[in-house]
């Protein structure tokens, strides 16, 4: 039953919501009506308006608080740092975003214009998009259902004015789940240059180290490839909970020079 | 925009699809045809399936990787010590579930009876149920849009042959969306006791102490009861690595201690 979605047909197919495996799905009726049919029409939209962005990169992990808008921050905050760049972030974790906070952009609203929504700006060259910002007050919360989450995932993608932009960075919810799939399904013609998976070993304090390998035999097993590791400098939570950039204030320090080496390849 | 799920005119309104709350909302078209009308009738279902549960306990975060599974497991090994009580844990995170593993059922199976779903057992007075189990190996996933979540969630609360239990602890996945939708609107007549709301202070290190007066002050604020705070115990870690109970390991540590006290008062 966990496997179900393995023998999914797919919405496309003449067996939509016909197939054995369709039997028990909540999604039957709708994929046997022809409702679910033929592609969707802003599929093409947004490949015309991503056109202008030239790498895409989404970051994601299984779990939840192992870092990814730390390291989503980090990198786009790194990548920024050369001037020539154009970086920017999107934050399509609709029911937690913490890329304003971590961003240093709490409080502030998306400005809408002829040409679409305008991304908030950390820098000249440093562009944010999240549903924290569409928020009256930054206690309050987004308590939204899969499909409306995705009406809004839709909308960042096909109505952003991100102009033109060398990286947009990608942050996910943890797990795998609606976000993720309609990132891949409305990009899907987009082309996602890749995807960088954030994981913490199982016992950070290492006082019992890990004995399985870790990540980087994982990484090897699955055949992709192993980026870094990163050590946990408190001060980069110190800089996130502040919104101001690590690169800045501590630029000599490990750390740094570790997301240095991620970013770069030096 | 973003408040747009306040003016919601609900489902079983009247209004549904037709209010001008509804404009753009991905569910307006099925909100206006009349398949969303009416209360869901397995809601009387699942009443009577938990008539034998009597007291059903939600633990929530709005944040990953806080301890939701950790608590929730401690949580239930530490009322089972009881040996007079019946305990049952519900795993709710269905596209990272990971209470199989902390309570030491990785790789069991559920069984089917005329009944429903047998919950695994971790001890006499301990049973578990998770979409953990419903998957081949443990390096499975299950990527899921929220419907299809939804569906399993109503058939654990529907299906599930809990027989008589004293507390059922309900493990939900971070933030605020389906799972935790599902859940109230399921549960709506089946009186759900109290909700548990895990957090931690946003720097561990404590090199930089929280200048907000932290999670006391915020419970003052929102006249909900502190239940207490947690030392971080590394062993914890490792007691849920390997799916061991901390409290028979290491019974008189601070930590156990500080768990009997949220849970006994004592």
């Amino acid at each position: 039953m966990g496997s179900g979605h393995r023998d999914c047909p797919g919405t496309e197919s003449e067996d939509a919501g016909k197939a054995s495996a369709c039997e028990g799905c909540p999604n039957q009726n709708i994929c046997a009506s022809s409702k679910a049919k033929g592609p969707d029409p802003d599929i093409a939209v947004i490949k015309e308006r991503l056109s202008s962005v030239k790498h895409k990169i989404l970051v994601l992990s299984g779990k939840g608080g192992v870092g990814k808008t730390t390291f989503t921050s980090m990198l786009a905050r790194g990548l920024a740092q050369s001037e020539d760049l154009q970086i920017g972030v999107l934050d399509v974790d609709i029911c937690g975003p913490s890329i304003p906070r971590v961003m240093g952009l709490d409080g502030e609203q998306v400005h809408q214009s002829g040409s679409g929504w305008s991304p908030v700006f950390v820098e000249d060259n440093l562009g944010v998009m999240s549903a924290g910002f569409l928020l009256g007050s930054p206690d309050d919360a987004i308590i939204w259902r899969g499909p409306k989450k995705n009406g809004l995932i839709k909308q960042f993608l096909r109505d952003v004015d991100w102009e033109d932009v060398d990286f947009l960075i990608i942050d996910t919810p943890p797990g795998t789940s609606d976000e993720h799939l309609s990132l891949v399904q409305y990009l899907q013609n987009a082309n996602i240059d890749g995807a960088v998976v954030i994981t913490t070993p199982q016992n950070e304090s290492q006082i019992f180290p890990p004995t399985t390998g870790g990540v980087e035999q994982m990484a090897d097993e699955m055949k992709v490839p192993f980026l870094g590791k990163l050590p946990l400098d408190p001060r980069i939570g110190k800089c996130c909970d502040e919104g101001t950039s690590f690169f800045e204030e501590f630029s000599d320090s490990p750390a740094a020079k570790a997301y240095q080496h991620i970013i770069t390849g030096n």
